[in-house]
């Protein structure tokens, strides 16, 4: 971890997260439905709770939240429906568990905003835990329920081949694996299915037996090539945006600099996220579904873009590099390709993991 | 809480807490000795730490963590400690429990400077909590060793008579109780009790029973008049510092500015400590010390208070107040003073409360 460049998808001031994130924002409104269910159907609350007199903890962690606001919007639904089932098993007032939420993301994540910005009339105890999910964060069997929304598609790294110029790998021209070669998509791939392996294994760990972990994120939909995805089709169009500004000399830009800049994202197939679940073998798989998403307008996507490209461009390119510029390149380019595309190749992922008993 | 201004003791820059708590340090290392001792005998590990195969977990908390890095020196020490006596009583390997650790401190409070600069070499699970130890921070009966140095004896708030005009204890021409009437000493400490009663109804909800606090604060020896301690002596002189440069006109300052401005901080005597762990009825009193504290040369005070200080003054004053006018006219008064003072006047109190079994 600590010799490990850490990976945020957050851009600031104008482009910040918290201003462009109504795209995520929408799909945890669109899973609130599901979240509900699998608190009402599939957590066991007899491991959580006692009917002694002293009341317990229940433990939320919210992994990747960044710094709010739709963090809050998720830990509100699920406290609000753990109490609810809580209030039907006939737990009353001085009954009812604390609820101990973890907000955790990257140390590189501003918990000052976060911890300025918290909802004051929340029903929960709050703290906040730095570091990477792709490792243990929390003690043994402490949480009861995870959720992690848009986060765990980002990997923990740009696989190492593609930035080596030796290698077959090599991604050159382009920032992503979208009409890369095989290769390409091989070491994200490969890369994607280590840092599931490692997600689900600290999970494992720290979830108590019987509690849940939701999991909301974009991914390709079945049976259609990852290229007709809208969003690896925009970040294709983004490589070839840094390609052209680069070819035409523009701002400080060299194509060797492009060549070295990939985005460490993989969008999964559903089939992928419940092979990973089966290879860990210490969870079972609830539910899966799928959340409508609208896919959003050309300008707006190039802004969700920015919001979360902007601090590693930035890292990468240098302060001066001319991000009004490449964006509205983006723009352009989209309009000119997504009326070609069909909105229903947008999906977002719901899954819902149970901690097995044993194991 | 919501309302109220956060008083957090922190400077900036040159004048920053992590440069500039060496004092503090100094405090944390003399209690490792007594910490130690408090976890050896006091600490009752059958509460805590089960019989049966699953690990359970320690909860510590440090309130008033600040920034780092003495919190990590003080986490660390527990920790030892704590590891110490588990494996004296036979726990070994994956037996030991898992430290998860809450640093604690006001929401204004930089956890980014102190998520960033965590020991790589930790042997626990770190979060940061933000808020009033003067309110709830945690779940019920959730704590089994809560850790506070330097940080219990700044109030929630200056006492409100004290900034009253037409109050009796209007503190006018002094910025704090040194020298000050009656009736200002009065409103200082009614507002401590009531801090402290808030401070020890939040942690006898929190602990666990046979659970510890340990509490580090500067205070006031016994016996010895409060206007004889060179700590309340140095706010003094510090105001009427801000005093002479009001009336000579220098900088933006007016004495009306200076009759608002009041430290909230209090320095309570081992009996008043006593007295509100007493009052309050859940804590038994294990252990009373006096941490031995060399009183400071005169330019190392100075900078000790303005990087307690800076902050809330630029607050009061605005950022073009002259800071290193006021200091230096500080250092030069404390060095007049202090060759009248006793060095042994000044204390460091270390108590240990233990979480009793009922109440």
């Amino acid at each position: 971890m600590a010799n490990q460049p850490e990976y945020r998808m957050t851009g600031s001031g104008n482009y910040s997260y918290s201003r462009y994130s109504g795209f995520q924002r929408t799909a945890i409104e669109a899973a609130k439905g599901l979240i509900n269910k699998a608190i009402t159907e599939k957590l066991e609350i007899s491991n959580s709770v006692s009917s002694s007199n002293s009341p317990k903890t229940i433990r939320l962690a919210d992994l990747g939240c960044s710094e709010g606001p739709n963090t809050f919007l998720a830990v509100q639904n699920i406290v609000d429906a753990l109490e609810l089932k809580f209030k039907h098993h006939g737990l009353l007032g001085p009954q009812l568990p604390d609820f101990h939420v973890f907000f955790s993301d990257m140390s590189s994540n501003d918990f000052n905003k976060l911890f300025t910005s918290l909802p004051p009339e929340r029903k929960y105890y709050v703290t906040g835990v730095p570091g990477s999910f792709h490792g243990r964060l929390f003690p043994s069997a402490s949480l009861h329920f995870v959720h992690s929304s848009y986060s765990v598609h980002i990997l923990s790294r740009v696989p190492k081949e593609v930035e080596d110029k030796n290698s077959p790998a090599w991604n050159k021209g382009r920032i992503h694996y979208g009409n890369a070669s095989d290769e390409t998509f091989n070491a994200y791939e490969a890369q994607y299915l280590k840092d599931m392996e490692n997600f689900l294994d600290a999970r494992a760990h720290e979830v108590v037996h019987g509690g849940l972990v939701a999991l909301i994120l974009p991914g390709c939909p079945i049976g259609i090539p990852y290229s007709q995805v809208f969003i690896i089709k925009g970040f294709e169009l983004l490589g070839s945006c840094f390609m052209d500004m680069a070819k035409q000399g523009i701002g400080i830009l060299s194509e060797e600099k492009v060549d070295s800049f990939n985005i460490p994202i993989f969008f999964p197939s559903m089939q992928q996220l419940e092979a990973g679940v089966k290879r860990n073998g210490c969870f079972s798989i609830e539910m899966v579904d799928i959340i409508p998403q609208q896919m959003p307008k050309p300008k707006a996507f190039s802004s969700i873009v920015r919001s979360g490209m902007e601090g590693m461009t930035k890292k990468h390119f240098g302060d001066e590099f001319d991000l009004d510029m490449l964006f509205d390149l983006l723009s352009k380019k989209l309009e000119e390709s997504f009326s070609n595309f069909d909105p229903e190749k947008a999906v977002t992922h719901f899954v819902l993991l149970k901690r097995k008993d044993s194991n």
